[in-house]
């Protein structure tokens, strides 16, 4: 029995017999190609537990998927969004050539199949668990999970969002750097300037406002880790005047500031939250001053993969454009600039993803074998779904709608040091 | 009688006598300052038919208004919106220390004053006028006035839409050529390349691309007397072998570009049809080109004024930024980039102002005063509506969602000739 006729998909003729993980039936194969055929037939090759080829696409796919027993390909089916996820980290699941163009590949017949298939078949709403003591225990999942690990891939500055790379082939610390000195270009910054920071990780951005700009800031954080870990850094770097860590939730931000800055924030926050941070921003900003959100982002709303959301960042969300404004217009803020830096992003996450694997041996020391196969797979999909175009990133400068101090250009963006 | 107290506007005491215009009376001025505490006590001077002050703010007002008639009181008090500007142009009504101030002070009375004015009070939401047919009479009515009237005051290269000024002190014409180079830098644009225009004005843009930049340019445009213009110029410049212009709709183009560009159009579109502009772009863009869209635009979504929607821009409309996202959305198109240049709009209407008045005679001598009293009005209140930040000025670039051709960064936008 072949459905290759009926799908159009390039099943192999299904004569195999099964041995390892017991005997592959023809229906375990149909369920196979049926399944692939609903994922858009994407450009991979897959195997069951009898090491055979059951999809081969032509031309030749260079990237192939293993499953190894019957009840890894059910659950697949059943609810492939949590469970390929899952199913890879416990090693039940095999990638051949690559998770990155694995998953390319794989998001790429999911966004141009028949199907649309995540849309449409799978597609659950999020609930909201961004609560003030829901946001902590979301945070604190994926923060707070130790600050050596995040040390041994990240940049020397520790910064874990998106890089700004002036060429492509600049290094990942080069990045990082100009990736702070855009941000402050952007809000303008000037000594003597008031700064509040909504979500500051490991105070690296804080400490550099401070130290190049000569700016007093205040920086919000609700992982102990992270707060310990900026604290300590901003002493040791004599910013202890200059730089104040508050364990403290976004919404209770108070007073007044040159400028607000939230740099990867934004996707912890959930859009039924997005009016409460307006409220925040337009209650703390002053009357000429600048305002920057850094976000990953999307083009269409679609919810986090539950697996994402589950084994990775609970709560999170990646808001549109659109849902965005919920920010701003309701207190007329005008937004002046937004970049898309999408492949920065997807750029970022090659460098982490390579020191996480130069890492493995001591990683694998820290965490057992299942964590180091779900960040891989966390990671390996962040490039996947910024290359493929499934997620943005968006840096977007705002300011109150009446303020006529606001650069008139951007040239100061590209100016020289002393240019600007 | 007084009502300074109960309103706590700044009303004179309420004892003069009329002349000119039949007597004064105390309802009369109780009525005027009653509509001026409604938007807001904005700080101007207002005087009625015999010429003494009724509202007098403190600090003194450097602007003032006198209502020649009570006829004139009563139309600007039940219709403010419509009326105000119908007669100002017909002389019913005299503003003194400058149009651009006093409605700069009206406008901030009524964005920070208690009754919300506009929004509240005389919101009425816009008829769609903007169908196929529609749309050719909105056009016609504006733009088909005569091109010896809009000679007189827009630039050499007949640019009807906002500038970009290099420095604040740069001439209108190094400051619209300059924001032809901007686009075109923004879109990447190479020889050889297609680029397709939706609403080509008198043909300076395309004219512009095609002899800096090598490319073949398909501009549409409904507006007869602009067509007949651009391609005369065209001709005259021997670039009719790369330029065409297509007198017809933009929901008729065909064909794929390597760039679509509109710079001014969307403001007559309406946002009924913002989802069949993107069905436009989706299917005239390939798959690695580049788009822009150029327009004024909003924070927050209100409707025209009644008087510039019917003595001004039939059918117009300023999208807010998640208005415009209906085009973009449907498609996954990303956005890359958005730019804000609300004040260099405000300056480019400085400038045609400057021009309008320098050559008010010569106005004159083809239409009558009330013709040159309300394009006064317009292009003051434009000025106005852009210093206060009533409206915005958008550049959007975007692209397909899996276009990985993009640019890299922006810096393309400020390098000198040769090195971008």
């Amino acid at each position: 029995m072949s459905r290759t006729d009926t799908f159009h998909s390039p099943c192999r003729a299904m004569n195999g017999r099964g041995h390892a993980g017991g005997r592959v039936h023809d229906i375990d194969r149909w369920l196979l190609c049926s399944f692939l055929h609903i994922l858009g037939d994407p450009p991979v090759r897959a195997s069951l537990w009898d090491g055979k080829e059951v999809v081969s696409p032509e031309p030749a796919a260079a990237v192939g998927m293993t499953i190894n027993d019957r009840a890894t390909l059910w659950r697949l089916i059943t609810n492939p969004l949590l469970n390929f996820g899952d199913d890879y980290s416990a090693g039940r699941i095999e990638i051949e050539g690559g998770l990155v163009a694995f998953m390319e590949a794989i998001y790429h017949g999911m966004n141009n199949g028949p199907g649309r298939f995540r849309r449409t078949v799978y597609q659950r709403m999020q609930k909201d668990t961004n609560s003030l003591s829901g946001s902590r225990g979301n945070i604190h999942h994926h923060y707070d999970i130790g600050n050596d690990f995040y040390r041994l891939w990240l940049d020397r500055e520790m910064l874990y969002t998106c890089a700004y790379f002036p060429r492509p082939a600049a290094t990942l610390e080069e990045a990082q750097i100009a990736k702070m000195e855009l941000v402050c270009r952007k809000l303008r910054l000037q000594d003597g300037q008031t700064v509040v920071e909504a979500g500051c990780g490991w105070g690296a951005l804080a400490c550099y406002m401070a130290r190049q700009y000569g700016v007093t800031v205040r920086s919000f954080n609700i992982s102990q880790e992270q707060i310990d870990y900026a604290r300590h850094r901003a002493a040791a770097a004599g910013l202890g005047g200059q730089v104040e860590f508050v364990e403290d939730d976004y919404r209770n931000i108070a007073g007044r500031y040159d400028a607000f800055v939230s740099i990867g924030m934004l996707e912890h926050v959930g859009p039924e939250h997005y009016r409460t941070l307006g409220e925040v921003i337009n209650r703390s900003l002053k009357e000429e001053g600048l305002g920057l959100i850094h976000t990953i982002g999307q083009n269409v709303p679609q919810p986090m993969s539950p697996w994402l959301l589950r084994r990775i960042f609970p709560g999170s969300y990646p808001p549109t454009l659109r849902e965005m404004m919920d920010i701003f217009e309701p207190w007329r803020l005008s937004v002046l600039d937004v970049e898309n830096l999408r492949l920065h992003y997807a750029r970022t996450l090659e460098h982490w993803l390579e020191r996480f694997e130069e890492n493995k041996d001591r990683i694998s020391g820290m965490f057992d074998d299942n964590f180091v196969r779900t960040w891989r797979l966390y990671l390996a999909g962040a490039i996947a779904n910024f290359t493929v175009g499934n997620l943005q990133l968006f840096q977007v400068v705002f300011a109150r709608h009446h303020n006529n101090q606001i650069p008139w250009t951007r040239s100061h963006l590209f100016a020289g040091p002393g240019e600007a």
